[in-house]
């Protein structure tokens, strides 16, 4: 158990609470190590439906431990950001990040590559990372799907201050709560999705993401695939 | 002649008029036959230039018949609704969904794959598919091309209802009218498109959605041939 | 020097300010040389770090010149004004265009290629190639990068004005000006820009373009060598 992390299950959710809150809850190593395992085991045995992503303290999370310090270390931390990026994102897990105050850099980027992010208005972000002349190629690797290029394009190169409204304005946050209602309204959220189907859930994530990577002939192949299995599984009570 | 929709033809308009009232203007087998035999003629041995599709009554259209009760009439279902946005989205004719009420799952999938998605305001939308566990991936197929995921995405999981104008600031749709001043919109409209070029209008749509499927060299490629091609019919003065 | 553009460099900052006042600001056939001969030269040789592309007069610029007769004439001009397009698109320069009045067709084209379009706010924009029965190929092959397909198709359909408030709203346009300050907030930008660290500017902007045509498997896989090459460049302190 990583103290950095905590990770644990109430019934059919994952709550993973950041709470490194000497270093702003920078996501170091272990922590990424405890959340990728825990994924992983979820992968492989599921047992929860939602994925909560929390923070402990004022911030939510402003980015992660960069301790490489040779080209092996350092590949091997960009490799482990951008795995943990897209355990997420393939997850069969509803995932919910619940940002309750600033977030910037991999902290920003890990809320936005979850199915609902939750902002308190109050929060400020940014994509630092040019402010030291570093592009962020591990979130521009995704910006595009979620926004429109003329509106992210300064604020990732400037790595300037947003507020949430206009993280929202722009795509890349799905609803605002005041700090004050953000976490009744994630529980909301939460009983919301738990209240759907199982495994229509799954498979309606599943497929919405792969079809902002394909083709329109291969997002209407599979959905005949899809449509007709699904059909027969509801017909026969599944 | 289906009774249930009323295909017909005034100058260089084709229209198809819903009326399946007692059924919420559901589509069924026999009206997808009916449409698709429709566009496919035009295909063969175009007449129209501007295809309107519209309803009788107070809904446009709440869904579609699930008649199949196996595999294979399932499958067939499914491939023929399909097959019936595609023929919208590739006929050569310029489509204007007239969308006059409350407008649910293949009916407001129908109505964005139209070029032209006119709303009445009061009109309550909805992809109610996944209220029954059904990922709608029939219209997740194509609905990234046209909205922001984290705008959409909440909508299609939950099932939940939406209004026009949201609707609108998505980018599901084209232009809100009230219910009164709706026919009169779509009928300037079509008044617009008929004094357009003929020639140019369709190489414009063909062109416009093949440049979303396709990459940039691609379509600077395309463009090269295709402006070229034209600028000498219309030197011609073709 | 092609006396219809003027193209100047002060320090880092590489000007092209179009003057052809008579003709609209068109960009003729020299002029579209001079522009590509001087990217040409920056590339092969970098000196640069901005580009500003402005123009003298009331209007920003309204299209380009059409001379070509013949197949082999027009099929030059069109590769001539697409190669300018993707050579402001492919510069290691920050574009910057400055519409400081009405600008359409190639004009609104070539300033949406930039990676940040100034627009005065009383500029009439428009894409009047329609109006003529000429589908803008060379524009809609990439407009679907920038915007939402509903918004913008009517307008490139009937060739209809808009204004620069709609541009922005729709995703062409990063930032509106008054007339009178838009020298000034293009001059602030300017400074913004060449205040960032130079290497790391250039590895943003092409990495942003690139993710923007690929998929999420090979922007991540871009993104780990670009992240461990850069990290490396800035703890050697370059």
């Amino acid at each position: 158990m990583n103290p950095q992390v905590r990770i644990d299950r109430h019934g059919e959710v994952l709550s993973m609470t950041l709470d490194n809150q000497a270093a702003g809850n920078e996501i170091t190593g272990a922590m990424f190590e405890a959340m990728l395992e825990a994924l992983r085991a979820e992968k492989e045995k599921p047992k929860a439906r939602v994925l909560r992503i929390r923070a402990e303290g004022e911030v939510f999370c402003l980015g992660r431990e960069r301790a490489g310090k040779d080209e092996g270390t350092i590949n091997a931390e960009i490799t482990r950001l951008i795995a943990l990026k897209r355990a997420v994102m393939d997850s069969p897990l509803i995932s919910v990040a619940e940002v309750q105050g600033n977030a910037a850099g991999f902290g920003i980027g890990l809320a936005v590559v979850c199915d609902f992010t939750l902002v308190a208005e109050m929060a400020t972000l940014s994509f630092p990372e040019m402010r030291k002349g570093l592009p962020p190629a591990a979130i521009m690797a995704y910006l595009g799907r979620y926004t429109l290029p003329k509106r992210i394009f300064p604020l990732i190169l400037f790595g300037q201050d947003f507020t949430a409204a206009q993280a929202r304005e722009m795509g890349l946050v799905t609803q605002l709560s005041t700090r004050a209602s953000l976490k009744a309204d994630a529980d909301t959220l939460v009983m919301k999705i738990l209240a759907m189907d199982a495994e229509g859930t799954r498979q309606c994530k599943a497929y919405f993401n792969a079809a902002q990577e394909s083709s329109l002939d291969q997002n209407f192949s599979r959905a005949t695939s899809l449509l007709t299995a699904r059909t027969l599984q509801l017909q026969a009570g599944k």
